[in-house]
C-alpha cells in the first residue's frame, strides 16, 4: 500500500473510532435523559418517601440502565436542583417545586395554602399613567392612570415569583390601604367590587431570568423562569387586573386535565 | 473635626453616594423589564405589523420612559432572542414563537398547521421494558415491554421539541409501521384503536437545558425550556400515551383560559 493510502486509510479508522466514540457517549445521554426524566417524576410527585434515592447499584438493575447512566441521570437532576449528594447518605431530594393548578383561577396564596405561607414584598405600588397596550387591554382610556404594583412574593421565605401587576385605578386606589404583604390581590380585587373573578386569558413561556430578575429572585444568572401573562376579568366581564408573573423554573410546576374536545 | 471622623463621614458620603447610585440602578432595571414585558406581548401578538418596532425616541414617549430605558428593555429582549438590532434599519423582530393551545388537546402538527409544516425526525424507536413509574401509569405489568419513541420534531425545519414517548406495546407494534415523519401520534393512536382520545394529565415547568437536550434542539446551552409531561388517555380511560417533550423556550409559547369555578 503506498503511503498515501495507508495515511488515508489509518485517517479513515481514527474516524469510524471518534464516530462510533460520538455514537455511544450520545447513546449514554439519551439514556440518562430518558432515565432522569422519569426519576424527576418520581420525585415530584414524593415517589421517595423518605427523601432518599436508592442506591446507584439499585437504581441501575430497576430501570436496566449502567451505573454510568445512572450517574449521569443523578447528574442532570442535580443540575436541576432537584437532588444533592450526601457523603455517607446517598442522593437526597431537596427540591421545593410546588404545584399550581391550572384547571381554575386562584391565587398564589389560595393555591399553595397546604404548602405554607405566602407573603409579599410590596417593591412598588402607585398610580401611573397607563402606557397603550395596557390601557387597551384593560379598556381604560390611554394615558389614564392606573395602580402599578411590583411584589415579589415568597412561600415560607423563599422567593417564588416576581409579579408586575396593572389595575384600574378606580378599584386599585381601594387597594392602597390593603394588607398586600398577606393577601392575594385576587381576594381583595372580589371584596372591593363585591363581585367573583370571571375568567382569565393566560400565556405561558420558558424564558431565561435576565440579571436584574434573577438577582431579585435569588436564582443563578440565566435560571429558567416560567413566565405567565394574565389578563383577569370580573365574573361581569370587565378586565380588572393584567399581570406579568416570573416564577422560579425550580420552584413551581403547573398542572392541569386537557380534553380532546369540549 | 479630628481626622478620624472626618474620614468617617467621608466613608459614610460615599456610602450614601453607592447606595443612591445602586438605587437608580436598580429602579432603571425595573423599569426596562416593565417596558420589556409591555414590548414581549406586543410583538409576540404581531402588534408591529411590519416587524419593526418604533424608533427610541419615539418608544421614549410612548412609554414615558427614558431613553437608558429604552434601551435597557431591548437589550432584554435582544438576549431573549426576540429582536435584533440592523444598521439602519432599528430594531426588527426575529421571533419565531407559536401559540400551543391548553384549552384543547391536540396533537402538535393539529396546533401549528396555520404556521407551517410539522416534521419529526425518529432518533429511537422500538420496544423496551417498561420501567416501574412507566409500567404503573401506563397500566400494564412492570417489565411488560412498551414502545419507546424519541422524536426531534421541527417546524418548517426549525427545531421545535425533544420529544420521549412511551405506548403499550398491544397499541404501539402497530405504530412501527406507521408514517410518524409526518403523523402526530395522536392520530396515529386514534386510527389505531378506533377511538378517540379522552383526556390527558399535564405538567408544565421551565427547566435549563441540560448539554446534551441543547445541543439537539440547537439551542444554547442553558437554554430555558418548556417542559411538558403528559399522560394521554383514550375515551375509554385507558392511558395510552405517555410523553416528556422539551419545547425550545424561545419558540413557543402556551395560552389558554381559566375560569375562577366551573
Amino acid at each position: 500500500m503506498p503511503p498515501a493510502d495507508r495515511l488515508r486509510d489509518h485517517a479513515g479508522q481514527g474516524a469510524t473510532t471518534v464516530a462510533a466514540h460520538r455514537a455511544r457517549r450520545r447513546l449514554r445521554a439519551d439514556q440518562a435523559r430518558q432515565l432522569a426524566d422519569l426519576l424527576r417524576h418520581q420525585l415530584l410527585a414524593g415517589g421517595f418517601p423518605n427523601g432518599t434515592l436508592p442506591h446507584e447499584t439499585t437504581l441501575a438493575t430497576e430501570y436496566r440502565a449502567t451505573r454510568n447512566t445512572v450517574r449521569q441521570a443523578l447528574d442532570l437532576l442535580r443540575a436541576e436542583g432537584l437532588v444533592e449528594r450526601l457523603p455517607g447518605v446517598g442522593t437526597v431530594v431537596v427540591a421545593e417545586k410546588y404545584p399550581h393548578g391550572l384547571d381554575h383561577l386562584r391565587g398564589l396564596a389560595e393555591t399553595l395554602h397546604e404548602h405554607g405561607r405566602v407573603t409579599n414584598e410590596v417593591r412598588t405600588m402607585g398610580p401611573a399613567p397607563a402606557p397603550a397596550p395596557v390601557a387597551e387591554r384593560l379598556r381604560v382610556p390611554a394615558g389614564d392612570e392606573v395602580l402599578y404594583i411590583e411584589r415579589l412574593r415568597r412561600l415560607n421565605g423563599l422567593p417564588l415569583s416576581l409579579d408586575l401587576t396593572y389595575i384600574p385605578l378606580d378599584i386599585g386606589t381601594a387597594l392602597l390601604g390593603a394588607d398586600l404583604e398577606n393577601t392575594d390581590v385576587f381576594r381583595l380585587l372580589e371584596t372591593i367590587t363585591g363581585q367573583r373573578l370571571g375568567h382569565a386569558e393566560i400565556t405561558l413561556e420558558a424564558v431565561n431570568a435576565d440579571t436584574h430578575s434573577a438577582a431579585v429572585l435569588e436564582a443563578p444568572r440565566g435560571a429558567a423562569v416560567l413566565m405567565l401573562e394574565r389578563l383577569t376579568h370580573l365574573a361581569d366581564g370587565r378586565p380588572v387586573d393584567l399581570e406579568f408573573i416570573r416564577f422560579r423554573g425550580d420552584r413551581i410546576t403547573m398542572s392541569g386535565l386537557l380534553h380532546r374536545s369540549l
